[in-house]
Order: structure tokens, then sequence, then C-alpha cells
């Protein structure tokens, strides 16, 4: 395959998943993941500084979701809402990858340095969700606080549905865990 | 002073706050700081392993507190009341550091690497709080909606407080940033 064939990057992700979950994730190396994606290893190297780089693939894209759709939220919509329809978007956009995504859950939870990268990603969210809603108006610590709650229904939503293979309703889920996140107060 | 000094690991972070004030983190060095509190790099070394290892000493006092004040709250208190019990006994903890506090969070900001750390430690505190829930007999997702909600008021009334230099009633900052917490849904 020529390496300017389209969606290259997303070859590398599912090789790579592939990968992790038939040899390992430490017995991968990059030129295994470009071979089975194929591309070169330095096409692999133009995308990815590295293997680990490959699993937090997405995020920037994930942080582009939660903002538009915080932002798109009716006027005068209370902050939790606005915030909740934000992380809405992100965890369905989390749930096309289904069982990819229950591959990558057990990679992380198997190497503490990709736990830390995994708590990095979902800091980055609140703040990208906490300024977005700041951006409409919102004042702190209503933004933050709205922020840590919406990110923290969207990290239970994942957990559960990944705890049930991910086969589950993604969407259905968050619907029910925000329904608890408030019951709560 | 001899090693057997009472207090060693409390002069040592109180040393290594004052060399990092003053010299910076990166031109402080382990021995600077076993010098300043008057032990030998040998005692620093029994007791961290490295200089970063002295900005997060107390975390596992934290979670002590944390998980004595969830098991002792109130029968039947709900379950998001007992998580703010354990999180405002630990915020009222970090509240005896005053001004040292400041220093602390100064240093982290401008340290990527010691960001990290400081997310493992809440995420470690989110942790033994849904934990203590559940010993409770909190179900899930209960137990973790409440823990990292809980987490996320001691979170942002710490941010607050040292936004103020510390100058603060953090146990009053702890009460409002709640009751927003509460207002959100």
């Amino acid at each position: 395959m020529g390496r300017w064939q389209p969606d290259a990057r997303g070859r590398m992700f599912r090789a790579a998943m592939e990968l992790f979950a038939e040899r390992g994730f430490d017995e991968t190396t990059a030129g295994d993941i470009a071979e089975r994606a194929g591309v070169t290893e330095r096409t692999f190297f133009r995308h990815f500084s590295d293997k680990r780089e490959v699993l937090f693939d997405g995020a920037a894209r994930l942080e582009q979701t939660v903002r538009e759709a915080i932002l798109a939220a009716p006027e005068g919509c209370a902050a939790l809402d606005a915030a909740l329809a934000g992380l809405r978007a992100a965890a369905d956009q989390l749930g096309e990858r289904g069982e990819l995504a229950v591959h990558r859950s057990r990679i992380i939870a198997a190497h503490p340095s990709l736990q830390e990268r995994e708590l990095l990603k979902l800091a980055a969210l609140t703040d990208t969700t906490s300024a977005a809603l700041r951006e409409r108006g919102v004042a702190e610590p209503e933004a933050s606080l709205a922020a840590h709650s919406a990110v923290t229904v969207f990290h239970v939503t994942f957990v559960r549905w990944v705890s049930e293979q991910a086969t589950g309703d993604i969407d259905a889920c968050f619907t029910e865990t925000a329904a608890a996140l408030r019951a709560l107060a």
C-alpha cells in the first residue's frame, strides 16, 4: 500500500490495537505497527513520536468535539447542561470505537505510565470544558465545578460501558450516569 | 543536629520549600535539602527517593484522614455528604500548611512532570473515597460519582484558596464550593 493512502492514521491505530492484543504492548514495536498498517516506519514516525502516542490519537479531536458542542448548546442553558452536552458528544465519539475501546482500556490499565497519560488527557478535557463554559459567560467557580462534574459523568460512563465489553448503548449509559450524579445533590 | 531528632521529615519538607523558593526546584539538590534540614544526605534518602518525593510527602496521611472521616460520618448519611466530610477533613489538613501550600503549588504548576504526579495523587484520593463509600454500603455508580464530586470540591477549593495566597479560611471556602456544586444540579 502506498504511503499516501487515506486514513493511514486510522489504519495505524487499528493495527496497533490488534498487535497490542496479540503480542502485548511491550512486545510490539513501531516497526511492527507500520508493517501491519502497510506504511513505512518513516511514515509511522511522521504521525507519532512513539507507540504510546497511538493510544492517545484522537485526543485533540475529542477536545474539539467537546468545545463545539458546548458552544452550540442553547442560549440560557444551565452551566451543567451545557457541559454535559459537550461530554455527551465526546462519549458518543468514543462509542464508535466499540470493542477497540475495550482493548485500549485493558492496555492502559496494565501500564502505570499510560494511566498517567490518560489522567492528563482527562485533565485537558476538563480545562477545555471550563474554558468553553467561560466563553459562554459562566463565572468561576461554577465553570470549573460544572466542567469537573461533566468529565466525571463521562469518565464513569466510559468505565461502566467498557466493563460491559462495550456492548451497551453508550449514550443511554451517559444519560443514566448524569441522572445519578444529579440525584446525589 | 542528630539524625534521630524528631520531625526530621517535617524539617526536610520545610527546608525543601524554602530552597525551592530561593533557588528554584531545578537548582536545588537532595544534598542541599539535607544540609538545610540538618540531616545527612543518607537520612534524606532513607525518607525520600528523590527531591520530587518531598513535595508529595503527606499523601498517605491525607488518604488516611479522608478514609477515617468518611467511615466516621453519621449512619444513614447521604453518599455525597459522607464523601464531602472526608474531603473537608483533607482540606482542613492542607490548610494547616498555610503559605507553604502556595509555594508548593507554584512549583508544581511550573513542572509538567510534577503536575502528572499531582493528578495521580488526586486519582488515588478519589479511589480511597469511593472505596470508603462502598465500605459504608454505597453502590456503584453512586460511590464513584460522589467520590469524584467531593474530590472536585476539594480541588476547586484548594485552587481558590491558593489563588488568594492561602490567607482565607479554607473550611469556609470548602463550604461555599460545596454549596456551588449542589446548586449546579
